[in-house]
């Protein structure tokens, strides 16, 4: 992949249909990930368009947020943050809770874990309908940071998530449109 | 962190008393994570211990494991094989169930996802009673591969994990001895 754009990486995004449920077309990356190649052309790809935003920390959620994140703290040389579920953080936490289709969840930061006035980059491999990544970066928010990117390998355009995001520099790699 | 050992490393884990249960001492990585150069000098730590062993991917389950995996697949220039709770993955997949203190536990690998007789490291970042690890090597070998060693961030040594994987090479670089 010498010469490689986000059109090479498309190829190895695997889309099957009917998951998790009927008339959902799921974008599976884990075929990239198994890809030595592809995924580490997709980390180099990531943090080309995040290396002029003088990044400091990296937020992710769990669990499919840190199979990026970890790899791109790495190439950006940053540290990462992990953004959990309830219960999970050991150490004095905040919290942000958010609706879905059907109630609510919540997600936890660790109240110390990011430097105040940080520009944190919020990472996840997937925008859907951006109710995540948007509970990311406000806890990014309240727990001290500015958020100076959301970056993602795979958007899912016509699920709208940028516009849950629309105050937040969004940057994704590989856009899906139509059904 | 020019000149580092693990000793080092070990000064960015915090133990955190009575978490989740009372009378448990935890370790939280958390601190190294967030620690550009802790996180940086641990990943190749980590990657220098198994540069001799071929190699060629690398699997870990949900969610702490893919904190470090994604990060050493990129050191290492592997592909990464993501190992999930029930109902995660959407392709094919293949189960192992494994014992806990009270019931039992479940995780799945893509039936697909490790190439025939490859060499596989599996990472976690804390060997405690061995019981996920056990399961995920069951599972890379279930999958066709072969385990080339278990390795972890950090070891509590009491608990017995080591006994749980012997037929397995291990290696941790942080271990805690005693209570």
């Amino acid at each position: 992949m010498a010469q490689s754009n986000s059109s090479d990486l498309k190829a190895y995004i695997r889309s099957i249909p009917d998951f998790p449920k009927p008339g959902i077309l799921f974008r599976d990356i884990t075929p990239l990930l198994g890809n030595a190649e592809a995924f580490a052309e997709a980390i180099r790809q990531m943090a080309d368009a995040v290396r002029d935003l003088g990044i400091q920390q990296i937020a992710a959620a769990e669990a499919r947020g840190f199979l990026f994140a970890s790899a791109l703290a790495l190439e950006l040389g940053t540290g990462l943050v992990p953004i959990r579920k309830p219960g999970k953080l050991p150490y004095d936490t905040i919290s942000h809770s958010y609706d879905l289709e059907y109630g609510t969840d919540t997600l936890q930061i660790h109240a110390d874990a990011v430097q105040q006035g940080a520009k944190v980059l919020v990472v996840d491999d997937l925008l859907a309908t951006g109710g995540t990544i948007d509970a990311c970066c406000k806890l990014v928010e309240k727990a001290g940071g500015i958020v100076a990117a959301c970056l993602f390998l795979v958007e899912l355009v016509d699920l709208g998530g940028a516009g849950k995001i629309e105050n937040y520099n969004k940057i994704s790699l590989i856009r899906y449109e139509g059904a």
